[in-house]
């Protein structure tokens, strides 16, 4: 059986084998990390030590590095009217980014009605002079705004200006959050240069292991009400025995992720060979965000009159691993909501594959896939023409 | 180094073997379970595979299994006042017995005025006429009661007659969620003779991974509002990528929940003969909830004058792993709130050390325990004198 080709990293990446090893070790020993005794005490040292880890790779305190299962359940921990915070007023308004993570543009804890979108540019960039403007429009009365943009986004690989858009929204008494799940270990992520409040983090999508993620606070007053409340874990801001395993990789793989950084030159020139192997096969495919800086990794395209469900059917037959936007919509393909928000017709929409390449992809992979896409591309052609 | 002799099950179970070598088959894969290529459909298959296993264990079926990070995340999934239920009015009320888990205790997403506290009888089982006069006194108005009820008790093993108790909350239109984290493999445990709507499982105190958890309907129409919203995994019950190691681990531990059942008789017999040392050594020692039935593997006593923290370090300096009541308390050990719900007075509450014996736990290590529970008696009472 060949190899086969997995260029699916923003959904799950490949398991790094340090990370997988640190995972063992900790699934080895398997005590309650609140324990008083000594099988106790290694286990929380394990989470310690990553604490440290994820703390530095985002500019951070480790105290103010709350471990979920997830970046899911960081979202909505984050996002909550309810914040702790010194000065500031709670949180009023959740304005979320139109192509932000579905677990985002739920609003979390919000209720609907106090969740507002903001629109991105065509090139898939947040709209800076309408987050202003709609910020201005904000009743403060009620409350403070609290915004919610993503650093990457995870179909296009769009890098938003999560900085400047930070800064228009502190001189309007916001809050920030953001998802950084996918640009962590592809382009610098640091909290303060950010301008967040809160920033999420997921274990799997950097290379450890999938059940672990992290809220990180840019500063230990200003906390969001606990999600999971019980046990005395993570300073009492989420309750719940630690899946130590999943942190103990979480931490490696966070360590790792400077080193990735420095192959982001070598995936960005194999990620542009492989877009002029789309185009050469078919000129008339669209690079989605191509305009936008994007994560190295990442293209996402679509070639008009050919179903995105059906291609990534047609590369898994071919033994490669693509998808159809992002995985998170139980196995149905629908219409990016991500494409459609940059304002491309339904067609482009429903045709998206994204194509999200491991640090350790290699210019045989992208040539394979050069091969087999020549293939799909002329077959799918021929059966439209019949 | 002596072999350490680990007493805290119930804290975390030993990880079974077979448990960490599925665990670490599904760590190689390491693809998100939403995907639609081969890589995703193998992860979808554990998934599927543990979903079955784990209703097997409870007698549930496999539809209704909604996986989680935890058994508090589960609760806080099952605690709510927003029930969608074909005919029953969403829950008004939350009734928790008092000596529940402090996850369930905080009342999950029920505000704090919303909940009242049930009281147990001295041998620290629920007091059946005192939730009958509770609910007889509910205002059905506002909306229906809703009882939390754990099967086992995780101090003291003492297990409650959640089937009895459920049957009066039925009679008064309630809804029941039991927390049957310890007893799954220790007790039978089947979710339609509990008479509960929603059951919640822990991977981890069953020998399973941490990370993983479940709640388990009883019927698929009466499901509580999401906590974690954004993909549509667990039939859009519960977002977030599923973490498809501690999930295929979980599964075989729960699969194994029905071998360790049959060694419950050889387990209560060390633990009775543990409790004997114990009392030989100490006739002053109390055994907390003996009066009442409990799990065969856990042993909850008290010497008066002295403290837990001091044994439990003291164990440990002997090569024994024990709890001071329940591991979740991030380290301090407090007074338990489970021993002084039974009436038990303060100077009980704070002495209450937990032994919980492994499916493993073999004569040599009970009479190992005897040995270092002699000297340890014997030097704190000589302290304690001096």
């Amino acid at each position: 059986m060949l190899k086969r080709i997995y260029f699916d990293a923003n959904a799950s990446a490949p398991l790094l084998a340090e990370a997988r090893d640190a995972a063992i070790a900790a699934l080895n020993q398997s005590a309650n990390a609140s324990s008083v005794h000594a099988e106790g005490r290694a286990a929380r040292a394990e989470i310690a030590k990553a604490r440290g880890e994820v703390a530095v790779s985002v500019g951070g305190k480790p105290e103010n590095v709350i471990f979920t299962s997830g970046a899911t359940e960081a979202a909505t921990l984050a996002l909550t009217p309810n914040i702790d915070s010194g000065a500031r007023p709670a949180a009023a308004r959740l304005y979320v980014g139109a192509t932000e993570h579905p677990c985002v543009l739920g609003g979390g804890r919000f209720s609907a009605e106090a969740v507002s979108r903001l629109p991105v540019e065509r090139d898939g960039t947040i709209d800076l002079a309408a987050l202003d403007d709609a910020l201005a429009a904000h009743d403060q009365g009620t409350g403070a705004p609290y915004v919610a943009l993503m650093l990457a986004n995870n179909e296009t690989g769009v890098i938003h200006p999560v900085a400047e858009a930070a800064e228009v929204v502190k001189r309007h008494g916001g809050y920030v959050f953001c998802d950084a799940v996918q640009a962590l270990g592809r382009v610098p992520v640091d909290i303060a240069a950010l301008g967040a409040d809160f920033l999420a983090l997921s274990a799997h999508k950097i290379g450890g292991p999938q059940g672990a993620g992290a809220l990180v606070l840019a500063n230990e007053d200003v906390c969001p009400e606990p999600l999971l409340t019980g046990g005395g874990q993570e300073r009492r801001r989420r309750a719940g025995t630690e899946n130590v395993a999943a942190i103990a990789g979480f931490g490696v793989a966070a360590r790792h992720s400077a080193h990735h950084l420095d192959e982001s030159g070598r995936v960005a020139a194999l990620r542009d060979a492989l877009q002029r192997e789309v185009l050469a096969v078919s000129p008339e495919a669209r690079i989605i965000g191509e305009e936008a800086e994007r994560l190295p990794n990442t293209t996402l395209f679509a070639v008009p009159g050919l179903s995105a469900e059906t291609l990534v059917i047609a590369f898994d037959l071919e033994g490669i691993a693509v998808s159809a936007g992002s995985a998170c919509s139980s196995g149905k393909v629908a219409a990016s909501h991500v494409v459609g928000a940059m304002g491309e017709p339904m067609e482009i929409a429903k045709g998206a594959v994204r194509v999200s390449l491991a640090p350790g992809a290699t210019e045989d992979e992208v040539a394979a896939f050069a091969v087999a896409w020549r293939a799909i591309h002329a077959r799918m052609c021929r059966d439209r023409a019949a």
